[in-house]
């Protein structure tokens, strides 16, 4: 039985690599960074937070360190981002309607890897020993944190912080506490994990689509 | 005896958290994030540099992974600032005072985060045995830490690091220093932390008033 | 024999920390930051990635927290840079050659460093237990961290990740892949280090000399 989380676990952590991969390698070609930066964009966004979550709870090395395969994962992530053309057009109406869709491919790349890494993150804290909050906590981190290591090296506010985007640290604190609570109950099997999973992506992807929005402070402070 | 120590410094701590976090959800505000990017920024100024001082000597996982009280404080700290609504008037002349007023707040709850973490975190790296220098250089990463972090999630340059403001990194150094003696001479006690604390706050408050500032290079450079 | 390892790993440590170093402290003193900050980033260069390295492979406390000679000698080299009045003359194209001079200065002190921090990152990082693979991965991120965190602390983009700076990442993995192939080869011995480094910053020189650069992606996205 353990088996079988581990195998839905593997294969969830490199689908989610793979998503959070693309969504870095397509904002360093949006940033025009040569090469060598759309590889490090989509290694630190697909393993930055895993990375965090490591050193956190004490599984040093960082398993992205020992288990290369998901760098490798990512890398061929950034090598398919660096080497696929859009098919060129002109005019200003069909530039509209690709940026459009670039920008929506990119945020379901990025609703993905965000379902998938709140709730193995959960897990794989749950695993060594922290409380259901803490899991909860560090499932939280691993599926943010790589996008703010994103943001940051790309120079750019950290989506989750800004009020004009869509609701983002929500749906991963969603996931990370159903995931917490399923540990908790001793209800986690392999194939609960997905639902999970695909409640938080679901709820990204409806905030995206019905640009649900949290609020900002009642009073505002000058700059 | 130890104990007096721990109460004492539980309540700095505390109190710290609350500091940091309101200067931390208070910048939120003012670069008019979300209640997410209040809660997120408030949480990583006021539990930054604990982390990153616990992850350099350690203590794995850290502190506040495993005793949410702080996070719930900072979390608290922003829920305040995020509710509180400044009393609106009209008027330039009011806006300009109000301005005013509202710097010196987050100054001033700064000001005792810094203090409290720079003795706090000497005294938490001494007692995991890092020599005296070490645990005051720890002392002054755990006090200026988490500004470090807030300052770069808001994409601006890290105050400590600016010549156009108040000395910041040096009433904390003096604070860590401070302690670090009062611990190499085992003349630290639950009650000598806090004039440690009260030393570096009050010379940071008056390197406010005074706009006491560091010198710059003596050449200058392009830029 | 070891031994000798070791004396050429710490003569080269410490020529690597202060190069970095100063290339950290001229980036400060361009950015028009105060002593503090001239300390900060030049400390925060020359230590920064091996800090990080120590966090990830769990040397921990990291080795510039305990041995603090590392800090000294980069405080050392802020001291040097603040200190440092460059000769003042007048006239347009006096100035645009101090200007050509004081980049290239930079440039080399950090082409030393990266080469330098390449072949020991990755000598330690195998030393403590790491594949020959993931042994040349620490290597690049001890040589390219403190850049990194230097230009975010600087608030610029990171010079590794611009397609319009010449080749960094590249020679930085090329030294530290010869590095794990001549450890894997159990042919590392002390003198062989100064090669493999040599090569790195050859090889980091030639590109800045001729311009080499990364391609960036074939097809470009709407920012």
């Amino acid at each position: 039985m353990a088996s079988a989380v581990d195998v839905v676990q593997q294969i969830g952590d490199t689908a989610g690599v793979f998503a959070f991969a693309v969504s870095g390698a397509l904002l360093a070609v949006r940033k025009d960074f040569d090469v060598f930066g759309i590889a490090v964009l989509a290694a630190a966004t697909a393993l930055g937070g895993g990375i965090v979550r490591d050193l956190i709870i004490g599984r040093i090395p960082p398993d992205a360190f020992t288990d290369l395969d998901y760098l490798y994962v990512s890398l061929l992530a950034a090598a398919l981002v660096a080497l696929w053309r859009p098919p060129r057009e002109t005019g200003r109406w069909y530039r509209r309607t690709r940026r459009l869709r670039l920008t929506r491919w990119l945020d379901i790349a990025d609703a993905i890897g965000l379902g998938l890494f709140c709730v193995f993150g959960t897990r794989t804290a749950y695993e060594h020993g922290l409380g259901a909050p803490s899991a909860a906590l560090l499932g939280l981190v691993t599926a943010v944190g790589g996008g703010v290591i994103r943001d940051l090296l790309a120079q750019r506010t950290p989506m989750i912080l800004r009020h004009d985007t869509d609701l983002y640290a929500l749906p991963a604190l969603f996931g990370s506490v159903v995931t917490a609570i399923l540990l908790h109950e001793n209800w986690y099997r392999g194939w609960t994990a997905l639902p999970a999973a695909a409640v938080a992506i679901v709820f990204r992807l409806l905030a995206l689509r019905y640009h649900w929005r949290a609020p900002r402070a009642r009073g505002s402070l000058p700059r």
